[in-house]
């Protein structure tokens, strides 16, 4: 059966789109319509990914077309969903405990990323990448959870933070309204970090129990077990690592190019750790939705035309931070 | 029953030495007869005590000389250690969960730092905080593991290092000779890394697989899951995350008051953290001393005698390097 869709891309001269013709599927494909894709912002990796001539966007949902001969787990009328993506090897040792987003064989930003494909009318993948959305979350919600909320999830889970814990979240941002969530769901105390006095209301309504601005008020927070930085640019940490408990962990989830620097000291006394955490494997994103869904847990989001001028324009208000919290777009 | 014994303490014009009296223990006290004490080199934290108006010394070894009324544990004769100590509550959470070595009652170079005495020819102490030496370990060879033993044993045990992953140790030196015999006991690959060549076939001796000196070796090692910063001072960490594997974790064991600047981007992709782990408390002390004595680990050392000289000779040649690998008092 011949396969035709559009894909809107990055290129030399920014965003454009191209069109695709497949003559078949291959037994373990699976062709999806897409309906939504959830949009990272500034120095989040769609932004990252603009200058290259892949697909863009990387939180994909749709409705299943047609699907491989051998395909199994799918049938045409799903609604699936798919994260960020890189090729695994199924076999390596990461990929064998559940950490294969992490799999060996995986090049960051190399030849078998395969970051492309969530902005466009389809997409064809192999089945083992996609996820079933569960009942519950609707499309454009289960979105942002793709990428975002399955990297606040994986910190949660891999890391395990518990329900008697003091959790902070520093940046009310795309992630950070996700991890507010996530963490009051499980019974932790969460203490949000802003540096504006504005989303304090939507803060607390989310679930945080604490809502801090200001170095003063810093400073006299009640000691963290855990801090999750999710804001856009890594903070001073210096001043974080006074209010951890010790043993404490900070999990940093921003893309962030700069150089980090701390104070030795205090780490090493206070047996206190500095945790890098990337996107969620397979294993944590399927709990993720699971954990959405089964609490009402809801991405903010702000919707955008699935056209090359809805992405523009999606991509030039994260950029100036102010989608509040999610840009989503839908065909 | 008094007691009288002699103390070599710190002052505002360097070592000194001192007399006590006490009139009588106190119901729950031992008295000891200091025999040996191991010294922490430069920027260990003898050194970092040395202007303290407080007795030297913090890792001791003695026979018991009297009890209190109400001391059960041990008797007279017996041979006991002691550690790096301070005050601990026992009821907080970091103590009700075996970390006493990160009680939140603790004031770090505070008032209820106890780190005086173990350099003198003797000590009064309750009972709470000493430890009996196994059978197998020699009182000389029990007391460089009281501190720096347990240091490095408190990161294999509590961040879960495994005899099947590869674990580098950056630093042949008081801490690192002690890892990397402790490592190559429970079955796990050791990397030793080193800015010289003149210790290869020791650290090969002592358990080493590999031996890398050099940036130049250091960008070919296969990838590590663990890697124990053991040195005098901290290395530049950047060229280390390169050969981490994924989730792959930098313990920093070196008390170090500079600066730790690493790249932030690394870290978050590769799932890769950088741990800060002091001293062990009780639980893992224990089991220092019994591990060691089990598999016949034992430090090597270069004995001074126990005298305000002794201690000046130790402490310049540890400042200059040339005690391979740690110095112990002798009475």
């Amino acid at each position: 059966m011949p396969i035709d869709y559009t894909v809107i891309k990055g290129g030399p001269n920014g965003i454009e789109e191209g069109s695709i013709h497949l003559d078949d599927l291959k037994p373990t494909e699976v062709y999806v319509k897409i309906t939504h894709a959830g949009m990272m912002g500034i120095c989040g990796t769609d932004e990252l990914y603009k200058q290259a001539p892949i697909g863009q966007g990387h939180e994909g949902v749709g409705t299943v077309q047609a699907i491989g001969a051998a395909v199994t787990g799918f049938k045409v009328g799903d609604i699936v969903a798919w994260g960020f993506l890189h090729k695994t090897c199924g076999q390596c040792e990461q990929c064998a405990s559940g950490h294969d987003a992490y799999c060996l064989t995986r090049e960051i930003h190399g030849q078998n990323d395969m970051h492309q494909g969530a902005f466009g009318s389809g997409a064809v993948w192999d089945a083992s990448i996609l996820y079933h959305v569960p009942a519950g979350l609707s499309p454009a919600e289960a979105a942002p959870l793709m990428c975002g909320g399955a990297t606040v999830f994986e910190a949660i889970e891999e890391r395990n933070i518990r329900s008697t814990d003091r959790v902070g979240v520093v940046g009310i941002g795309g992630l950070g309204h996700l991890a507010i969530q996530f963490l009051s769901k499980m019974g932790a105390t969460v203490v949000a970090f802003s540096t504006t006095e504005s989303k304090r209301a939507e803060a607390v309504k989310l679930g945080a129990s604490e809502f801090i601005v200001g170095a003063e008020e810093l400073k006299k927070t009640a000691p963290l077990n855990h801090l999750l930085i999710t804001s856009n640019v890594i903070p001073d940490l210096g001043s974080y690592i006074g209010v951890m408990k010790p043993r404490g962990i900070i999990h940093l989830l921003t893309v962030d190019f700069a150089a980090l620097t701390v104070p030795a000291f205090p780490l090493v006394v206070n047996g206190i750790s500095i945790q890098g955490s990337a996107i969620a494997g397979r294993k944590n994103t399927v709990k993720t939705l699971e954990f959405a869904a089964r609490h009402g847990i809801k991405p903010l989001i702000e919707t955008f035309p699935m056209t090359k001028e809805g992405v523009e324009a999606g991509m030039t208000k994260l950029k100036e931070g102010k989608v509040r919290y999610r840009g989503v777009l839908v065909v």
